[in-house]
């Protein structure tokens, strides 16, 4: 059983490899995306255009591996997996990336959506992925972000299909965390995002919706790798979607008013 | 009487010279700096860790003169008035910048506490600044900001006095607006602040307070120009403060939940 941060960041560190919805609850969990330095100003300014999907919660500086996140952490082993990018193109995933962590590698540690699960649960809104045991599943849209720069694509969305009648206290309960995504971007109809097939997810797994459940999109911290993808800069670690750095922080940090 | 952001800000374009505290309610207003691309990771990455005084709400690419957040603007004309900055002392105050705007400036726009004084005033909370005809007083406190690369420096706050018993009020509905400030860093003691005499702030001006009025201090976009101060860039521009620009933007739309 783990109980705590530190726990699951040491397990991770030890190589188990495991999505990480539901695990140390009330913990924020955060995306990872490490560019060179060259290509950081892009990524800020990418992120500050794209607020909702990219919420920069620490930036390390070039070769850092710690954040204020949390204590005693190294970034480089304490996600459960890494994906690694060369040249736009997935190159290959890992438990640790040690000895690819450049001295100019400068990390970005972006906000997720799993941060106001926390908060729905505790409504008793249910979450269908956790459930059914599976990583919550994420789509490439048609929608495309404000380009930076060199960092141009498309937008990212998690799905969570919830019951007609909850949509409005899901919507208000995400919407008082906007340092994690906040309020839906999207709700109902998959088609308007140019998803043809809630069965086929770009990233995660599928998820079954219980009859009278509608899909409900909010904007996704994979939405960063999307633009790599377009982008194509020459180097790149991310975490695995899904996979995510269980920080110190408190969910309720990001709660506003 | 000026009705529209867009007729405030042609006013300001043909020369008039105002502190816009007050002016076209309901209209966000925002602070500027501006710095050579050279600099402007440093800024947005300052501006990234240390959210509460630097709300960033655009970034214009080098030379680029107007912004999403109002239409037809020119950044280099349309603020009532504009400070120099060469190796961190204040150079000259201008109220149009058009030759020194160079094609590698970058310019940030932040945030302003004057969007939540709506709300303020809409619940009948009363701004003695306003009452009296003055620029709100703004003082740089000991406390010093996150640094970021070459730029540091100390924050710098807004004063309101609030009468006793609606300081929890004017604090709830601030904390609903994270993207100008938000609630404040501090209520009650000055000193504690490191401020010696709130009858002499460092910009802007001295506020009466009335019997029962206990001041309450909130982040202010201002902190970026003492950052300038203390880390001396070579060239920057800012607007003078308390003298923003008013743009098209509902101040609701920085409401959040």
């Amino acid at each position: 059983m783990i109980a705590t941060a530190a726990e699951a960041r040491a397990l991770f560190r030890a190589g188990t490899v495991a999505a990480t919805s539901g695990w140390v609850p009330g913990r924020t969990q955060v995306n990872l995306i490490a560019v060179p330095a060259d290509w950081a100003y892009d990524m800020l300014l990418y992120a500050q255009r794209n607020p909702k999907p990219c919420p920069v919660l620490d930036v390390t500086d070039p070769g850092g591996t710690g954040t204020i996140l949390a204590h005693d952490t190294d970034l480089r082993t304490d996600f459960p997996a890494y994906r690694v990018w060369r040249d736009g193109e997935l190159a290959e995933e890992r438990t640790d990336v040690v000895d690819l962590w450049g001295d100019d590698l400068v990390a970005f540690l972006v906000g997720c959506s799993f941060t106001f699960e926390a908060d729905l649960a505790a409504a008793g809104i249910p979450l269908r992925h956790n459930e059914q045991g599976r990583n919550v599943p994420m789509y490439v849209t048609t929608r495309q972000c404000r380009p930076a720069g060199r960092l141009h694509g498309p937008l990212v969305v998690s799905m969570r299909p919830i019951p007609a009648d909850r949509v409005a206290e899901a919507t208000a309960l995400s919407a008082r965390m906007p340092g994690v995504h906040g309020a839906p971007v999207h709700t109902g109809d998959p088609e308007a995002l140019g998803i043809d097939d809630l069965d086929r997810p770009d990233f995660g797994d599928p998820v079954r919706a219980e009859p009278g459940d509608v899909p409900v999109f909010w904007a996704c911290g994979v939405t960063p790798q999307a633009a790599l993808m377009a982008s194509r800069p020459p180097f790149a670690i991310t975490h695995a979607p899904g996979h995510m750095l269980i920080t110190d922080v408190p969910d309720a940090d990001y709660r506003v008013g």
